[in-house]
């Protein structure tokens, strides 16, 4: 393949967070199918700390995702504190990830920002899948929980937001404390319709 | 960052679509970070064409998305014909770029595939995401059009689909007639409600 050769890569108007550099994106050289397809859900970790860049380039990532209309319905929670992971854990039968995960990241959708649910609940879905594949880049491992999506209000009301924002996923990532997962797929046969 | 030594990337039990392999891993190099955020929707396109076993890829990768349950509930239809994408391009305000890409790949949901209809929308973000950074990895350019499910059904009916497929969005994609498109995101500061 070759890339257009003077193709700017840089983020326009990208200010540090809290003063904080993201991590440079050479640093994080795997490759964009080999990513996509060595990637698995990770719900073991290992106790070493994830940095504070790593998180912010992992929500970076996230907020790169297209949405319909450019609206960027997301909004995210970084949740270090074991005492908060504690009550979170209690609102979902994967309890334990999360209380063993040293971060989770709640991902909520803006109601106000939002125009189509299925359309905006399509663009929190690719913007959640940057969120992993940026994860997966920077090796560490994350695994994306939905089923506590059945107490989502009561995770709003932990969080101590306001109720324009609904949960979307929890995203529990950390360092990968093995990487045998396997995974499966239907082949494409099974999936493409028609070709005309 | 240190990647495991010996991952295995192969994806288990692939055998090759209608006895065409698909691109090798290696042929595509671009690291995932730096596709996240220098991939752009695309809209206009050179007269040449797209090679399957690039389609396929593509195809490949919105399948390596994860989904609820393992659900999978994605489903494709690939459209190089003129006189199938004129038709679908009445359907569209954003007709001309269905008439003037090589290829459209419609993206469906089997209605009898899913459980949860906010999880399914987000999974099929996800497979859309995947399918966006493929393209981009390849080279190729893409748009994702999702204007016109104002027309869902009309698209359904063109291609001869039964009525579990629900239309979720129109990928337009071929050769980039030019690579200068400006993208914004809101800072991370503004979307990142709280950290505890």
């Amino acid at each position: 393949m070759v890339l257009p050769p003077s193709r700017d890569l840089r983020v326009p108007g990208e200010p540090p967070f809290s003063g904080i550099q993201t991590r440079k994106q050479s640093e994080a050289t795997m490759n964009i199918l080999e990513g996509i397809y060595s990637r698995r859900s990770i719900r073991n970790f290992t106790d070493k700390p994830v940095e504070q860049r790593d998180v912010l380039e992992i929500i970076k990532a996230g907020t790169w995702a297209p949405s319909g209309l450019n609206n960027q319905p997301w909004r995210f929670v970084i949740i270090r504190s074991s005492g908060v992971r504690n009550s979170l854990a209690r609102l979902t039968r994967y309890g334990t990830i999360v209380k063993n995960a040293p971060i989770c990241i709640a991902v909520f959708v803006d109601r106000d920002a939002m125009y189509d649910n299925a359309k905006d609940h399509q663009a929190m879905g690719a913007c959640i899948q940057n969120m992993l594949l940026a994860i997966h880049a920077l090796g560490l491992g994350a695994v994306w929980l939905g089923e506590i999506l059945k107490n989502a209000e009561a995770v709003r009301l932990l969080l101590e937001l306001p109720d324009t924002n609904e949960l979307m996923a929890v995203v529990a990532l950390g360092h990968p404390a093995s990487r045998d997962q396997q995974s499966q797929r239907k082949d494409i046969s099974e999936v493409i319709l028609n070709e005309c």
